[in-house]
């Protein structure tokens, strides 16, 4: 591998800069150096207007950018002149993303299981030495709720959401509670798929939920290792039949 | 814990649907359902006016927020009537959304170190089994560079990124690869400043040159397990240190 000297670099496109990315990038780092925090309230429109020097165009295409980020909430309050003000709502912006660049094949599906079943052993391991008495409850009575004779898919897949988004939160990690919504959201539809496609559903759900109790068991016996060993194993193992279903399959690889 | 029956369910507040939100929600599906991809032509400004039946500002509003998403780049080609290409440049869009995020201190820096920690720990172990001749002398041009006499913080903190972003490479999971690319470039003014107050700088490069020596001998000797275990320490290990130093503190807990 040679490596180009800085003499012979090619020239670079120049990218023009247009005026709602500067708008942008003058909110943005307001937020990144503090300045600007949850819950405070933008200029409005016209102040940023007359602040700025561009046109309200401009203003409102970076404000409509903010807005998708959840970095934003619109106008709050009367009139449009109320001002936006700071939001904080990460995951549902950061899943929205993820899944766009899903379904352009930024990913394969096994990364995504493979980086999933990471975050969740994790998420499991650390659960079982920082789970309260609530946390062990609330999964309790998912697990519960998940064996309740003639059970549908889709209440069944809620419920199963649930159960493994309540263990990362049992972590106290949010960040990697954001993380797992944001990948679960991301195969969503194709994890529907696979629970519609499987052929003797009763026999599904009795696996699963005895998978979910053992994994249960060993939080709340605080065996991190164990809890860690026996998730992984419930991914891959869900993973594998799906596949075998003909759901989950990548188009590289 | 009472479930409120359906009858008992409180009011939900109305959202208004801009019109751009609803130009948004057309070329997402179409995205979503794949018959938009990498590449694909959107129809120009003026046609998506005719077809949609919206006026131009909604239709602009709109194609700004996937540019910003990273999902569409702006006209390419003569003309404001080019139209836009579907594009895919998920990492910086990512890193971006989070990095905002981190600022509206959505999370703990500690929480994003420990799924840093949990990352990197899979991708060596993977990557132990994975890696190609290029990738260890990759790999092994690095540590090299690294330990070059007299070497400057920012340098330096180039190259540890590579090092690292390299492992994740090696690791063949994309995904993985892209998400230590966002968590690091999340903390980057942190790593940077922690960088910049360690008092012994020559040690410091010895110390985590020698650890990355260790992390490419584990990788290099297929043995996962060790090339998990050593990256870990390596990552908490410079972590206590940048908390010692006073950098890397959380506001909460």
């Amino acid at each position: 591998m040679t490596l180009t000297s800085a003499g012979e670099q090619a020239w670079q496109t120049v990218r023009r800069i247009r005026t709602h990315e500067q708008v942008l990038t003058q909110i943005q780092e307001k937020i990144l150096t503090g300045r600007l925090q949850v819950g405070d309230r933008l200029p409005s429109e016209r102040e940023l207007v007359e602040a700025l020097g561009v046109s309200r165009t401009s203003v409102r295409e970076a404000l409509r950018v903010l807005e998708s980020m959840g970095i934003v909430d619109a106008h709050v309050g009367s009139g449009r002149d109320a001002g936006s003000t700071v939001a904080g709502r990460s995951t549902e912006a950061l899943s929205h993303l993820l899944r766009l660049h899903m379904a352009l094949s930024q990913f394969k599906l096994a990364d995504l299981v493979e980086t999933r079943t990471q975050l969740e052993r994790a998420a499991a391991e650390r659960a079982a030495t920082e789970a309260t008495t609530q946390d062990i409850e609330r999964l309790r009575s998912l697990v519960h709720s998940m064996a309740a004779p003639g059970i549908d898919h889709e209440t069944f897949h809620e419920l199963d959401t649930e159960f493994h988004i309540s263990i990362a939160k049992a972590s106290r990690n949010t960040l990697t509670v954001d993380l797992m919504q944001t990948l679960r959201d991301a195969v969503k539809s194709e994890m529907k798929a696979a629970f519609a496609r499987v052929h003797d559903w009763t026999s599904m759900v009795q696996r699963l939920t005895s998978e979910h109790c053992e994994i249960l068991a060993a939080i709340e016996n605080q065996n991190g290792h164990d809890a860690a060993h026996r998730v992984a194993q419930h991914i891959s193992g869900f993973y594998e039949t799906a596949t075998d279903l003909g759901t989950f399959t990548d188009n590289e690889d």
